[in-house]
């Protein structure tokens, strides 16, 4: 059974100069699974855990052998995460801020995460296979392509009800993914809610009735893309839907162009070939050879802090 | 029964210099209950009405004792609203435009209640137990964190089918709160619904079977959010949602900084060991006293007219 | 039968001008109905399909005899449309870029269709009564004020499946439609949908068990707004809803404008009187010439190429 398997796999060789501790992570085929390796601590999200996502969604961006990435944490842990780690802030962790930084200095460590998942130019699909608070439901979920949760996981940002700012970037994502009615919803009530809530459950692509079932069925969803889909045409794809033009007409201006760009590419070739011979695609351009100097277009806010040597 | 009392008692002393005729209000605990004071005339939406609800909202915003403000009407009313009092209109109100004004000029009250509500800093709810039209499903409903309907209310906006333009920024909220087909289904077709029309659904936190079921509801949410919540937090995340920044990495800037200043908070040191303690947290921070100097950090356009001495 | 004779009507006189081959249109009463007319090639998406296109919702936008335009197709032919003509494109068509086109002088044709429904003045209904795949579900369908749909249509945006771009400011369009956790989920699986996929089902009115029942309920919808709506109170909210305002506060003063020219009116005048007198409105302005030199308010880029005598 492969959600068990994940668990105790150590970090195999592609990823041993990344260091990971917090997370563990596999190659398969064309899909990295990154699970969460702190069960024990309720996966609860400490600052290792986020430097570790960063580190290996990076990798899987950069990686042409990587087409999804699917995260996931044991079926068999007390939760899928339960936020941010309480001892870890206690000790004095930059989770909610360290004590000597200035208010303009701190970066919170799931907005990074966060970035780092929404700003892949691979597919990213989250298993959530146990409940999920806080961090747990912002940084791990809003900012991937594709949501899979178990019907029984409880979900919740607690924020208001703890005196802190809701974090990684969920009131930007979470506006945008199920509109402000939702959200204000989520984010004001701090209520426990379940995935079939009419408040959250636009979120997610699909709702399993067992904890077991939710990586199988993402890694169903990850293999159909993985064999089926052009590098290129999804890093076009998640660019122009992340970054639209102010209007429908700048709009034109960039999806005209990156048509003219992709339909010259060998993928649209190939794409068009497998059509007409109503077979599978085998697309060969990547990444790292095949995207066009214009991508990205968009401006891309360099959010290190001037005087600090952090991120 | 509260509903009942809320709509015969008369303002009492903590309001009497707001000079309320249109509305009442009462606080009741944290709880600022606003209710509608025109039920023979369907709660016809006045320029009275618009001025008082601006008055009673901003009070709602800057007394510290205020956590929620809840605006309701009588459910022995004929409607919850039935949108601008048109004999009010007919006298020559300023609800559509005075005729002297200039095209620049005219200031709609509509609109002018939206922003006092969709700006406070505080939880606003809203509890629909009638019908409701026009501003009574514009001005009145949409610039609230949280929308409580009963089932058998008839909402519609009307406005193409009056010759009239959607007024109280409801072209604005509409789009951000369900999404923009829902938007255009209810504004073009200027359809008569109901709160389970797949079209406006998703607006409404909850339905309820009778109309004298609204406000107990809504009170229920209204008492757990004033009792669990954090003042600081929410209106952090209040701005965080209204005022995202323009790219998931100034987002990052923001709810940084939010978190910094709110994670070395009175509530967020109470929160923390509240939650250690599994005790309901006493949050001691209030807005007059412990915003930073950072909040608001957005513009806010100057809506009077250079040359006019309104609003 | 309605649907059957507007497939085989040929174009009549008011059309005969703009030479449409790729559709036919007809005019009753106010409604303005659109066929694809090419059922044998599935409806492909040709270059002349989206010439046709742009010229007969042009003339419904000028024409102030035109209040609501609905696209349909033959419900006999094989799919109301099948995507981008791939023999044309095989030919050398611009569908996806011609060869000689340079980076940035390419104009997607299906974009050009989106932009010409999309900033149409009039309401525009589709009424899709068959299967549809690529422009057939992007350039036809989410540029619309409302669309219809049959049951059993199989729907589908293979873009990444095909190495392309996903064209027709689909990305621009169906995020703000559906938000983005759905348009996520459409684009990125490239998966075949029918309507009441959860994943898709909001983008759509209504949904109809029988292919002949699609364009008939979309005529009931185009008589009842033609015969109730106001064609400058329709231009102005199609306007605040597709520009609204960068801020609530810059919204209100839009609205208040457009409320202020529209309250002085005939239509406003005439609105109020059929409200009291409790009949059917009778409207008498027209755009040509009752709209206001203040409108359109917003910057609109031109999105010719320099350099090209194209568009």
């Amino acid at each position: 059974m492969n959600y068990v398997s994940t668990a105790v796999t150590p970090a195999i060789s592609p990823f041993d100069h990344l260091g990971l501790t917090d997370v563990t992570a596999k190659l398969e085929d064309s899909i990295l699974i990154v699970t969460l390796n702190r069960s024990r601590k309720l996966n609860g999200f400490s600052e290792k855990m986020s430097v570790d996502l960063v580190r290996v969604f990076q990798f899987g961006d950069q990686d042409d052998r990587v087409r999804v990435i699917v995260l996931t944490a044991d079926p068999a842990a007390p939760a899928f995460c339960a936020g941010v780690d309480m001892e870890e802030v206690a000790r004095g962790s930059s989770l909610l801020g360290r004590k000597e930084d200035s208010e303009t200095e701190h970066r919170d460590p799931g907005g990074q995460v966060a970035m780092a998942i929404y700003n892949n130019r691979k597919i990213t699909i989250v298993a959530v296979n146990g409940h999920a608070s806080g961090a747990g439901l912002t940084a791990l979920q809003l900012p991937f392509d594709f949501r899979f949760i178990w019907s029984g996981s409880k979900i919740t940002m607690p924020f208001v009800r703890l005196g802190i700012a809701p974090e990684s970037t969920s009131t930007y994502l979470l506006s945008r993914l199920i509109g402000e009615a939702r959200a204000a919803a989520v984010l004001f009530s701090g209520a426990v809610m379940q995935p079939d809530s009419p408040v959250i459950s636009n979120l997610y692509y699909q709702v399993l009735p067992n904890r077991t079932d939710v990586l199988p069925a993402a890694l169903i969803l990850a293999r159909n893309i993985s064999t089926n889909s052009s590098q290129t045409s999804i890093s076009y794809s998640k660019g122009l839907l992340h970054h639209p033009g102010a209007s429908i007409e700048e709009h034109h201006l960039l999806d005209s162009r990156a048509m003219k760009i992709l339909g010259s590419g060998n993928d649209a070739a190939e794409g068009a070939k497998a059509f007409m011979q109503r077979r599978k695609p085998n697309f060969p351009d990547t990444l790292t050879k095949s995207l066009s100097p214009w991508y990205p277009w968009w401006k891309i806010t360099d959010v290190r802090h001037p005087k600090s040597s952090k991120l």
